[in-house]
C-alpha cells in the first residue's frame, strides 16, 4: 500500500504527550507514533517541548498553558492552521486536525482533504449549528453516543481510542478494593460512588484531583462523606500510581453523569483486567458491553447489584476485550483506512464553493443515515 | 455617486450601542447610522439587542455578555463570519469587519473585498505576526500610532473615531475643577492624577469604575491618596453624568500610561470645549494638538507647568478641532473614500492565493512606506 504524507494537528494547550492532564494531546501522541511505525511520513503540528518521532513543526516553543503568558489561544492555533493550509497544504495527502472548528474556515479552502476528530461533547446548540453548516466534511467521532445532537451530517466514521498494548499491565488477582479515579467533578459523581460504598460496605479508593473549579463541590458533596472507615481518600496520582491502582482494584467504580463522548480511564482498567461499573451515559455502553466487561447501570439498585456480582466478571476477558477493540493498533488501522476513503472520495478538482461541495456529498449520504439508524436502533441494547 | 451595499460586522460581546462601555460597539453604531444617512444600503450583523437604522441581521438574541452562557464566543462569531461570507458575500460591495483576524480565513477566500479595522493596540508579537502573514488585506488603524508594532503591511488608512456633532454641549464656562474620567485601572494611572492635583492644589473629580480586575490596584495605588481636600471620588458615572462632568470641567487630565490606540474620552472632551492634558503616548500626540487643544507631557514638571497654563487654551478652539477632525461626517466619509478605493483596487478575478496577492500588493506599497515615513519623523512634533 501507498504510504501516505499525513498532517496531524494537535492543541498547542499541552505539550504532546502532555505532561500530565490533556487527553487530546495523549491521543495525538499515541495515533502519530503508530502512523510513523506503519511507515507513514507524518508531520505534527504541535508545541515545542512535545516529544515525537515524526517531523515536528512547532509555532511555539512551549505549550500554551506553561508557556509565555502573552500569547492569545485563539490567535497561536490560527497562524498554526495558515501555515498548514496556505503554506504546506500541497505537501500532504490528508490533514488530520484535532482542533476542531477553527479548522473549518482554512479546511474548506483547500483541496486536500481535512479529517476532523471531534474530541467534545457536542450536545450544545452552538457546537451542532456549526457541524451542521459545515455537514459535507469529514467528521469523526470518538463514540456513536457522541453522535446523537447531529446524527444527519457526514460522520466519516467512529474511531475509539486506543493504547499500547504494554501500557497497562494485566494482573488477574486484586486486592480488596473498588476504586474511582478521575477528577472530584460534579458530573463524574465521586459523592454517589461514595455512598454506593458506604451502602455496600465496600472498601473504595479515592485515587482524584481537585480542580480549583470543583472546589465548591469537593467541599460541600464529597468532603462531609469521606469519614468512613470503608472510605480511602489518596488524592491526585502520577501514571505509575495510576497504573497500580488500577490493576490491583476489584473493579473501577465510574458512575459519571454526563454525556462523555469517550472514557479514557474505562480501556485503562480494562487493559489491567479490572471490570467497569459505569452508569448508561455518554459512551459507556458502546465501551463496557455489560456482563462481559462489567456492569451498565440505569438505577442505583443496578450499582448496588453490580458491586455485589462483580466477581461473575472475568478479569481474563476484560483484558481479551481491550485487546480485541482498544488498542493502538486498532486506532492506527482505523484511522488509516478512513484516510484513505476520505482521499479516494475526494474529487480531483478546482476548489468548488462550499454549498456545490454540500450538494455532491449529500448524494451519498443514505448509506450513512442508513447505518445510523441501526446505531440507534442497537444503542440501549449491549 | 454609487450608492454602496455594505456589510458591518460587530462583535457580539455587546450590542450596538452597547447598553454600557463596549468602544468597538459604539464606533460601529455611529458609523452604521452615518452611512444609511448617507444612502448606502447597509446590513449591520450584530447581536439581536442591538438598535440600528440599517438591516440588522442577528445570529444571537441577545449580545454574549448577557445572554445565555452556553454560546462559545468564538463559535458564534464565526457562524456569523460564515453566514457572512458563506452565504452573502455576493450581495455586497465591500464587507467592513470589526471581529479582526478571526475575519481572515473568511476574507481570503472571497472575491467581495474586506476592510479591517484594527481597535486594540497591537504591540504583541502573535498580533503581529498575524498581520505580516495577511500583510495585502486592506487593514485600517484608529491612529497613526497604533501602527508602530507593523508599519510595513498594507494599512488602506487610518480613520479616527467620530462622533456625532450634538451628541457632547459646548460650554465656555467650566467650573473650578479638574476631571479624572474612565476605569480606575494602573495603565490609565489615575493615582498620577490624584498626587499632579495634590500637588498643585487644584480640585480633582475622580468619575471611574472599579473593575474586577483592578481591585488590587485601586486597594493599594489609589484609595491611600484619595483622602485630601482637594479629590472628590464620585465612583462609576452614567452618560448624562459623564456629559455634565466633562462640559463642566476646566479640563481632562487623563496621565494614561500605555499605547493607547484610540483615546474615545479625548474627543467627548473636545467636543465640551475641555482641553486636555495628557501624557504623551500612543495616539495622544495625534488627537491632543500641544498648546491648541491641551498640552502632551512628557514629565510630571510638564504635567504641572499644563495644570498651571490651562487658561492659555482656548475652550472654543477645542470644540473647533472637535468639529474639524472628529466628527461623525469626518468618520463616515473617511470610510466611504476607502471602501471606494478599495474597491477600485480589487480586481476582477477568480480568487488568486495569498502569495500571489501579496505579490500584488508589493508593488504599490512605497507610496505608503513614503507616507509613513513622514509619520514616523512628525510623530513627535504636534
Amino acid at each position: 500500500m501507498k504510504k501516505l504524507r499525513i498532517a496531524q494537528i494537535s492543541p498547542l494547550i499541552e505539550s504532546v504527550p502532555p505532561k500530565k492532564y490533556g487527553g487530546t494531546e495523549r491521543v495525538v501522541y499515541y495515533l502519530t507514533e503508530g502512523l510513523v511505525e506503519r511507515g507513514h511520513e507524518v508531520t505534527l503540528f504541535a508545541s515545542g517541548d512535545s516529544v515525537t518521532s515524526a517531523r515536528l513543526i512547532a509555532p511555539v516553543t512551549q505549550s500554551l498553558r506553561l508557556g509565555r503568558k502573552i500569547h492569545s489561544t485563539i490567535i497561536m492555533h490560527m497562524l498554526m492552521l495558515s501555515k498548514v493550509y496556505e503554506e504546506m497544504a500541497g505537501e500532504f495527502d490528508i490533514i488530520h486536525s484535532h482542533l476542531e472548528y477553527l479548522t473549518l474556515p482554512y479546511a474548506t479552502r483547500f483541496q486536500t482533504p481535512t479529517v476532523l476528530t471531534m474530541h467534545g461533547r457536542l450536545d450544545v446548540p452552538d457546537y451542532v449549528e456549526m457541524l451542521r453548516r459545515y455537514r459535507s466534511m469529514a467528521w469523526v467521532s470518538i463514540s456513536d453516543s457522541q453522535r446523537l445532537p447531529a446524527p444527519e451530517i457526514n460522520w466519516a466514521g467512529t474511531v475509539y481510542h486506543g493504547y499500547p498494548e504494554s501500557l497497562f499491565t494485566f494482573n488477574p488477582d486484586p486486592k480488596e478494593y473498588f476504586l474511582y479515579l478521575g477528577r472530584f467533578s460534579e458530573e463524574k459523581r465521586p459523592d454517589e460512588a461514595i455512598r454506593l460504598a458506604r451502602a455496600c460496605k465496600i472498601h473504595l479508593k479515592l485515587a482524584a484531583k481537585i480542580d480549583p473549579a470543583d472546589k465548591a463541590y469537593f467541599k460541600t458533596k464529597v468532603e462531609p462523606l469521606l469519614d468512613s472507615p470503608y472510605i480511602e481518600y489518596i488524592g491526585e496520582v502520577d501514571d505509575s500510581r495510576k497504573g497500580e491502582l488500577l490493576r490491583n482494584a476489584r473493579a473501577l467504580l465510574n458512575p459519571i453523569d454526563w454525556p462523555e463522548p469517550f472514557g479514557l480511564v474505562m480501556i485503562e482498567a480494562l487493559a489491567c483486567g479490572t471490570p467497569v461499573i459505569v452508569r448508561r451515559c455518554g459512551s459507556s455502553p458502546e465501551v463496557i458491553t455489560h456482563g462481559l466487561t462489567g456492569f451498565v447501570c440505569d438505577s442505583q439498585l443496578d450499582f448496588i447489584h453490580a458491586i455485589h456480582n462483580i466477581d461473575t466478571i472475568s478479569r481474563a476477558a476484560c483484558r481479551r476485550e481491550f485487546e480485541r477493540r482498544f488498542t493502538l493498533g486498532h486506532m492506527v488501522e482505523k484511522y488509516e483506512a478512513l484516510y484513505r476513503n476520505v482521499i479516494a472520495a475526494a474529487p480531483a478538482r478546482p476548489p468548488t464553493s462550499l454549498s456545490q461541495r454540500s450538494f455532491q456529498l449529500r448524494r451519498h449520504r443514505s448509506n450513512r443515515r442508513q447505518s445510523f439508524r441501526k446505531l440507534l436502533h442497537g444503542y440501549h441494547l449491549p
